[in-house]
């Protein structure tokens, strides 16, 4: 581990034991598959064989009159449906496209697209159900990639799409376009004078590259239990990132005040952005206020390939100027995200980050938001930063290759860093780049020797912006001086340990005595989704101010029982409870006080930091390609990242690893690999390529640590960056390994084969 | 409705719907019973035929070979069993009192008492096991009643129990006596001159009087599911009054950190004190810990008549003077109260409650807590009161009648009122006796005519101290305005909806805007048992304060957004947040802007009242006696009562003729029924005779409001007192219907027959 001017703490930075640990390994942990109610009913969804259709009519009668099936709903079930939407006014269209993605209106976009739902006393009458709903298409043709999708000759997903112009991620747009367009956004962001740019340059290089649709691969399929009771009140228990969010969606879709919804966050097996949107939990709902009996719904696996968010597939175009002395002169990336069949693919966030790594004088960025005959895209992993990285990693390998520089120290001649202005304006605080940069340069794996013949290294970085946004945090001393805590943030990677650590830290006592729990949605105030690297950060700062809270009780009770001030008696970072004439009280002897002496003490906080700290990764690969087969082995792998504390390391290398692997599986494996018809020919887990333990090496990690000043421990968030440097990391192993670099990802060995290996000799 | 001097609220006072009704009504609401969890194991209790007995061995080996048994576990399971009881130090007897009567060690106490759990893949194994498990007995004679109890001819149940000296309920012992004895507690209060007293006397009257065991008769038997895991933390969810006094007594049986022992609380069905003690949660968590699995436990009705906590069967003696203005000069009253098998009766309480409605200068009040071999009694509703004030109203009854006094000016002239001290020393803050006594001369019933034979009227008042003591809340602002709000105390009459009224009222929001909910032990600080009329009176102050904690917040962002300083910002009585230049946001719109102007926010509060408002109550009954058959039929009853303020006055109504249906109960129909053996022969519910809503008249109820000076709404809490009166209300009516007084209650049909009316003539 890599530290600067690193603080001294008590349990920030140690690696005890998480609370979940044992009930996950045991089996008894909760998931949604687990639930089961009295009297509960069982769902299932009817989906669209068509990737581009227009609905003309559903006849629900036969499936309805199937003995056992207690209700088929359709769009028009919902109170927000086609026919009412106009009475919602402003956010109308967000509403519309929500729900039409839950569940189609009057055309279906995608393959897998929901177009009914059925419930029943048991689960095969259900699924039988399904071939009786019968539903009436008007096909269409379908347009499944960007480059179509642009073109002024290509069939229109919706009649009344226009081009909104953005400035940014977080700022309203501009205004719309008069033409009907697949392009549902578009973003242009300048600096400096870019001809003047390329013109001071002694090489310019321009390159195209692609990527595709991939899935987060999360182990556990969505999943929706819904009960409505007669007073009206909704509960969902769900498989979410963010039991809030889904609170907020099912709200708006079912148009009831947000506190008549509560949500119980179920246990989660992974989620990685696409547990953020809502496809089941709404039709569940609907189910239950038409059934009056709880609803259970879970997706196949084809499902959530074919009916949830994957990242977006890119089409894009760098063009970069350099000097002979290695300074970048002017950079200019143009990218076109999926957005899948409806508007808000990650593409201002991915065009925000493309160039942020590096201190240019002369930026230009653009990006297009296109609508496909696919799957509607979600988050994913530091969303489209990494479609954007790989590109401009790559064109700068190629130019570090012709200046005869070695790759991190090009890197480092041009690295953005503490002071300077990115394109969108943004200026960095404290960040770790450079001492990024400089780990890789000093990383054992970067002084290592790579030999052999097919073999090559590859390094890259990579940004992403992390962020802030709201969390609670309610917390109870026990008699015993254990903490009870309550959070509200689903529990991905750890955070029930991360959290408890920064409120221990905070009171002085040992992680050992908080007990944190994961609640739902009614009892505890709000709380963001656990994605945007937020939860460790955001929380962490929730628990830090309750603790806060807690400590000013326990000084004023002291202060009472002593009969003194409250300000003449101190809450030392021990713990420990100082008063005048050497009085004292550890935490747990004022804890077995408190009953006594006025009752017990709770603390309490909502924290809402609009600004996070900034996180950069840097990556090294060694890979191996046989030239028989076309395979890309990794032979070595290496992600060095600024964590900013780490809070908890072990928590912090696993999600690096978790990064990096599933970049690694983007840039060599995984892709949404379609048939001319827009159907998914490898909507398993069988045929869609993750790679498994067997396929990676033991991801090295090397933890940078650049406390972040925003936060009372330094906290930047980790989850995210580590999947943005894998694909150019690879690619320019690849490279580095055959003489030829892939632009069009994934690499696999059919690429390989047949578009990079030079043909064999005869 | 009487009031005197009663603010004006906005929700207090209103009768809304409660949240949990339409649950409760439809089926959904999950009591313990309906629990099922993944790879629970099913357990029964083995209970003693004897009614006292020494154990000499217990051979579980049959019992644990039978395919399906899991565990089998006696008292030595148990970490606090009798080799390891030393250990603990001080406390340790109360503890092992606690366990052996959980779990006989060496002895058996009572008919039905536990020895034995036996835990197995499904109840019917389990209850076959029962019968295998071989227990060797040695009998000993029973002692089943006071009188017999403390003689020193008296078999002993426990060696080495000596009496106490108490000199009050919540006041340390004074010490021991050296003599072994049945008499576990001795408290004796005086004031004044007795002997002066009764010299004064024109009238001395001195009568005896008994009392039998009852049941508090809750319709939902008792239950416990049980699940340690392998991390050491045990989860018990159970029918209860108080969560974390199940939490206190599992933690302190199975010696682990309170925080390690998190407490669901199910819907619960009925309670009345009786579902304070623990009886089946520490062998559930045993036997968990044991098979490693879940286990759940719930006992027959058979089992809660035997096994679980009547209220004591008590023998007394009471003597009274007066002058013939009818002038109290002396009183004088002494009790033995049942115990059961373990120290621990009501007496103390009983006996302080005694003389108190009345103001008189000279006073002895004395009483013994007596073990017997019967289960160990509980609390129940206003515990010892009613046998106490059942004799002295009675002898006062009979000497208004030979002052030819009317009965309610005779305690009009004697009531105790602010001011008054009590003979326990306590001095009376405003209470609402006077004003009980003038409503009942006031009342319809009071006033109307009763003719008839054997007809008779009979009025009686009663007092009850009420508490206060520990109650959390926390809640939280959602931004469509309403309010998620936690709490942690059993909701058995109503609580959440009057707990939720008081935050409502507070806030100066509608009370539907207020979603309270009942949460687990690690979800919410410390709260008290709902017990003790504590829980609209703590709870409701608890959500006072919490959301005191909220207006200030409101107020500090209202400043924040107007820029201006948080002292020129008012929170109105209407819900209205006022700042300068007629600047204003009703709650909602505060609510609203809230997540965007740095987050939501949440109140947390935790009270511990050290005072309650005492609560008197005056009841009337009109009864008709059947010479023939020797049944009572109540013609007409009325219960007043200063219920300080209403909060919800139907649920107070309630509470009110739910007391007086038990306290008739108890005067005319419940009671233990045992043979020379110890075996009680009415254990159900087809013998054990509760009056159904066939055997009583709509109970009429009279709530007189004096506030309560002490709580933020007047709370004075009003469960316990109406329980109070209606013995003693039913025997004077009796006397005046038939001139022979009941002195041994109940008074049922073979005691009206055989003992009071006179021999029909030939």
């Amino acid at each position: 581990m890599v530290s600067t001017e690193k603080p001294k703490y008590r349990v920030v930075g140690t690696r005890p034991v998480r609370p979940d640990g044992t009930d996950k390994v045991t089996g008894r942990a909760q998931y949604g598959a687990d639930l089961r109610l009295p009297g509960m009913l069982y769902a299932r969804v009817k989906r669209s064989p068509h990737a581009h259709a227009l609905i003309k009519h559903i006849d629900t009668s036969k499936a309805l009159a199937l003995p056992g099936v207690r209700a088929v709903i359709t769009n028009k079930d919902f109170p927000v449906a086609e026919d009412k939407i106009a009475d919602l006014g402003e956010g109308a269209a967000n509403i519309k496209w929500l729900l039409d993605n839950v569940m189609a209106s009057d055309r279906v976009l995608y393959k897998g697209h929901a177009v009914a739902a059925v419930a029943a006393n048991d689960l095969h009458t259900a699924e039988d159900a399904l071939a009786l709903i019968e539903v009436e298409y008007e096909p269409l043709p379908a347009v499944l990639n960007v480059r179509d999708a642009m073109l002024d000759s290509s069939p229109r997903l919706h009649d009344n799409l226009r081009t909104e112009e953005l400035t940014g991620l977080f700022t309203p747009p501009l205004g719309a376009g008069d033409k009907v367009s697949n392009v549902a956004k578009h973003l242009l962001l300048t600096k400096g004078d870019l001809e003047a740019g390329f013109a001071a340059a002694d090489i310019v290089l321009e390159r195209e590259f692609e990527t595709t649709m991939a899935h987060q691969g999360y182990i556990e399929p969505h999943n929706a239990t819904a009960f409505w009771n007669k007073d009206g009140e909704l509960t969902v228990w769900t498989s979410t990132q963010g039991s809030f969010a889904v609170r907020d969606q099912v709200s708006m879709l079912l148009q009831l005040p947000v506190s008549k919804v509560k949500v119980v966050p179920m246990e989660i097996g992974g989620g990685f952005g696409g547990k953020i949107p809502v496809y089941l939990d709404p039709p569940a709902a609907v189910l239950s206020r038409v059934t009056g009996q709880p609803v259970k719904m879970w997706m196949t696996r084809e499902e959530v390939f074919e009916g949830t968010g994957p990242t977006s597939g890119t089409a894009s175009r760098v063009k970069i100027g350099v000097k002979r002395d290695g300074t970048i002169t002017a950079m200019e990336a143009h990218y076109a995200y999926e957005a899948g069949a409806y508007p808000g693919s990650p593409m201002a966030a991915g065009v925000m980050c493309a160039t942020a790594p590096y201190d240019v004088e002369n930026v230009l960025v653009e990006g297009w938001d296109v609508v496909v005959n696919k799957p509607k895209v979600a988050a994913y992993r530091a969303p489209g930063a990494y479609q954007a990285e790989f590109a401009v990693e790559s064109v700068l390998d190629e130019l570090a290759q012709q200046l005869e520089m070695d790759a991190v120290d090009f890197r480092l001649k041009n690295a953005a860093k503490e002071g300077t202005r990115r394109v969108d304006g943004a200026v960095f605080g404290p960040v770790g780049n450079i001492q990024v940069l400089e780990a890789i340069k000093n990383s054992p794996h970067y002084k290592s020797e790579l030999s052999g013949e097919h073999r090559g290294r590859g390094v890259a970085i990579g940004f992403w912006f992390n962020v802030g946004f709201e969390s609670s945090a309610y917390a109870s001393v026990n008699p015993d001086g254990r903490i009870s805590l309550v959070i509200g943030s689903a529990d991905i990677g750890g955070t029930r340990a991360t959290i408890a650590m920064q409120l221990a830290e905070t009171l002085g006592i040992p992680y050992e005595d908080v007990h944190p729990q994961v609640v739902d949605t009614d009892s505890i105030g709000f709380t963001g989704v656990t994605g945007g690297s937020r939860t460790a950060f955001a929380g962490g700062w929730a628990a830090y101010e309750c603790a806060m809270d807690i400590r000013r009780q326990m000084v004023a009770r002291a202060a009472q029982i002593w009969e003194t001030d409250a300000d003449k008696v101190a809450y030392d970072a021990d713990g420990v409870i100082r008063g005048p004439e050497g009085k004292q009280f550890t935490f747990k002897e004022l804890a077995a006080q408190l009953p006594h002496t006025g009752g017990q003490i709770q603390g309490r906080a909502d924290v809402s930091p609009m600004t996070a700290g900034p996180a950069f990764a840097g990556h090294i690969a060694d890979v191996e390609v046989d030239p028989d087969t076309g395979k890309v082995t990794v032979l070595r792998y290496t992600a060095i990242q600024d964590v900013g504390t780490a809070v908890h390391p072990s928590y912090v290398e696993g999600q690096i690893q978790g990064g990096a692997a599933q970049g690694i599986g983007m840039a060599l494996s995984e892709e949404y690999f379609y048939d001319g018809n827009g159907v998914m020919r490898n909507a398993s887990l069988l045929d869609y390529r993750i790679p498994t333990t067997l396929d990676l090496p033991m991801i090295e990690t090397i933890l940078v640590e650049v406390p972040n000043p925003g936060h009372p421990y330094g906290v930047r968030g980790v989850g995210e960056v580590p999947i943005v440097p894998p694909q150019a990391t690879i690619s320019n192993a690849i490279a580095d390994a055959i003489g030829v670099r892939p632009r069009n990802l994934p690499a696999t060995p059919r690429v390989l084969l047949e578009e990079l290996l030079p043909p064999e000799k005869p």
